[in-house]
């Protein structure tokens, strides 16, 4: 098994690796919980349990409850120990006394953790994090920057629910400006052949010119429309996101009518019937309540595979 | 022994699996934790500890410190894992980016803790809760609602501290119409016959009617009255709480001279040899600074015994 | 190996203590941590670590990274657990909702964990706390009090780093009004022979009168001066310190040119080659970054100490 150093962006994923190593042991973890199994399978000697001894710090400089929480299950669940935690490290931790990112993992690195959760703020955080760490590092959002963890665990639903990623007609909508769940999807999702993106969303909202400078690059066919109805009929995967308050998204909310880039009946009844609907959760309005009722409805499915590409990535990065 | 579902609210519970179960356990517990001994006896094998390999997750909203360090303590001293802890919710997790009690329920039950502690600022969410959840949940206070591990603890503490419960003359005083732990103590004492309740409290801070309409259905003789010196000679068992000011209750500070409804030297004087004050804790100047040094103060005491009913608690429900 | 009961102020400690037991002790720790050992040596039974089973309770009413952190990372190397911690205890405990210091203790106490870890707002309240426990209480900072462990820490990065503690000539730099690790070091640093103190800083940010008291009592020859420049080529330890902006000392921050009481390459060139820049952390722009690549910046390397100090001193207190 490959052994994984950090965990910061999306484009530092191979296809085969993905493939070969991350979604076979995902799916291995998702075996074992669902059996109540533990990993490796020997169980009779506590000590032997694939990350007993390891340690785990999290930082969550913004809140999370989906992220925050699989990490720290997944820690446990292999045996290792989250030591310390810190959900609003920006009021707590010694960034609120001022210091720089790179004195604070410099000095947190030299008490040697095994791994180091990080969410920060500002774009680029985990990136300048890893170069001064002496320490693993597991990148879960780094402001407008990526999420990559959350882009591993939307490919591997995609496997799960419609066979393979190859292929598949993504349409992603929502705030793409500020959100980095939808960057760090159409980066990771453009390494598979005949893939195609559309992004749906407000004029002001659109996706980042690097996202689409490296699907051009990268020649994934996509568009950027503004009426989630006009491609309703032939999209396999809908992705929706959440309008991202917390940076600024906020003149997005009266934007339009609803059925412009929310999900709710009406788009389902335009929708294929094998086609699936994901979001990163937690969602507002922009998906309507009676989706969740609909079997195409796959976020809460999503959600919970956050648990077991987080198994996978720590058992990578620890073992 | 009887297996526990969840802990919601105190109607739930009968007095005989009070009496029979819940008590003789968290008396057990209280022998263990007192001889520093393990549950069960065989301490040679880590794993076999009571609920070795069991996760508990916990969801502050509000403050505390009894409620949540008592379960997060018992969880782990027989055995069990203390996952995720957020002593704020309300501001860190995804309830804070706007999403319902019922998602984040759905979401984190999908990462398979084996119990759920939930305190939340609205009445009835831990019931809602509990409809969504795969997962155990206890109610550690929901808003002005209820909060039964509490209720359990002031039941177990009047037992150990006045040989019963029956009979017993209740001096219920505080802001009652905030306050939940005056209401779940109401619920749960009329289980038991011969139990009498004065209420003490401004007019403005009276209990519910929903209390009031269920004791009279369960022919609980009680009243309500405005001086705690009235009833100070002929009560058994003082339950003062505090002026809720995270709810609106700061109205009530100036309210009448401090006897009337406080605890202090004057009140003292008048109450029988025997009887007991109790307190949820924390206490503000309800309890007069005198007070700590009589005999008859019970509520540190009361404090610890929340420890081995939070012990027998999850024990029933996880074992 | 003597027993440790609380750790409070520095004043506590003897000469021989921390050289015969605290500073041998740490420095055993540093290398089982780099050699990746356990404590004790046989690693074969789990439950044999030395602090196996010991439980540690953690409120921090003000932020702290470097000190929440060493302390419960030592106590998980030792087998020890963290059960709750709170970093942000002034908003979420009962001390939020008006509990003096003195309840909080006796309630927690109760709950029998094995020790306390406490940072408090005012000073001496570590020490009252101390007066209510039952269980050992480590002072983690009190206010404009003191801090003892990062006293501990500085007198073993100075043993470590310049052989011997006796004879040092220190200049302690910065707000020393309102810094308790300043107040701390100068009074542990006073029970070795020969060393003198140079404290530098504005008029208004002189270090205590009690302080200076206690140093010409024990006939420590100190000075007060203005400009560090005038000391730079006699010191042996620079110990500068941050400006305490959360406890009003805001006013200071325009005060004098950089090389006043700051460290800079300035200063540096003034400086002998053996001697040593320290810093408790974070620090803000009292440490220009040129400093970092002088091998006399010994602040991260005191940093990392911190860990082998908590793991000796909660293994004196708890074994």
């Amino acid at each position: 098994m490959e052994k994984l150093k950090h965990v910061l962006e999306s484009q530092q994923f191979s296809r085969e690796w993905l493939e070969n190593e991350l979604f076979p042991l995902a799916a291995k973890m998702e075996k074992i919980v669902k059996e109540q199994g533990v990993w490796p399978s020997c169980k009779y000697f506590f000590k032997r349990r694939a990350l007993s001894g390891k340690r785990m710090v999290s930082f969550f400089y913004e809140p999370s409850t989906g992220t925050q929480m699989s990490l720290e299950m997944a820690m446990e669940r292999l045996g290792g120990k989250v030591v310390y935690s810190s959900d609003h490290a920006g009021e707590t931790s010694s960034i609120a006394k001022g210091e720089t990112i790179q004195d604070t993992i410099k000095r947190v690195s030299a008490f040697r953790p095994d791994v180091i959760i990080l969410r920060t703020p500002d774009e680029g955080m985990a990136n300048k994090a890893a170069e001064f760490s002496t320490v693993p590092i597991i990148n879960a959002g780094d402001g407008k920057g990526q999420h990559p963890t959350q882009a591993q665990t939307d490919l591997f639903t995609i496997k799960k629910e419609k066979g393979e990623i190859e292929g598949q007609h993504l349409v992603i909508t929502g705030d793409l400006a500020r959100g980095r769940t939808a960057r760090s999807l159409a980066y990771l999702s453009a390494k598979y052949p005949g893939v195609k993106i559309s992004f749906v969303s407000p004029e002001m909202a659109r996706i980042g010119h690097d996202v689409k400078d490296y699907l051009k690059k990268h020649r994934v066919p996509f568009e950027e429309i503004y009426d989630i109805r006009e491609v309703a009929p032939h999209g396999d995967v809908f992705y929706i996101t959440r309008i991202q308050r917390e940076r600024g998204g906020d003149i997005l909310f009266n934007y339009g009518p609803p059925s412009f880039w929310k999900m709710n009946q009406e788009v389902l009844n335009l929708m294929k019937k094998d086609a699936i609907v994901m979001h990163p959760l937690p969602h507002l309005d922009e998906i309507a309540p009676e989706v969740d009722k609909d079997p195409r409805a796959a976020y809460f499915r999503q959600s919970e595979n956050k648990l077991y590409i987080a198994m996978a990535d720590l058992n990578m990065i620890l073992k």
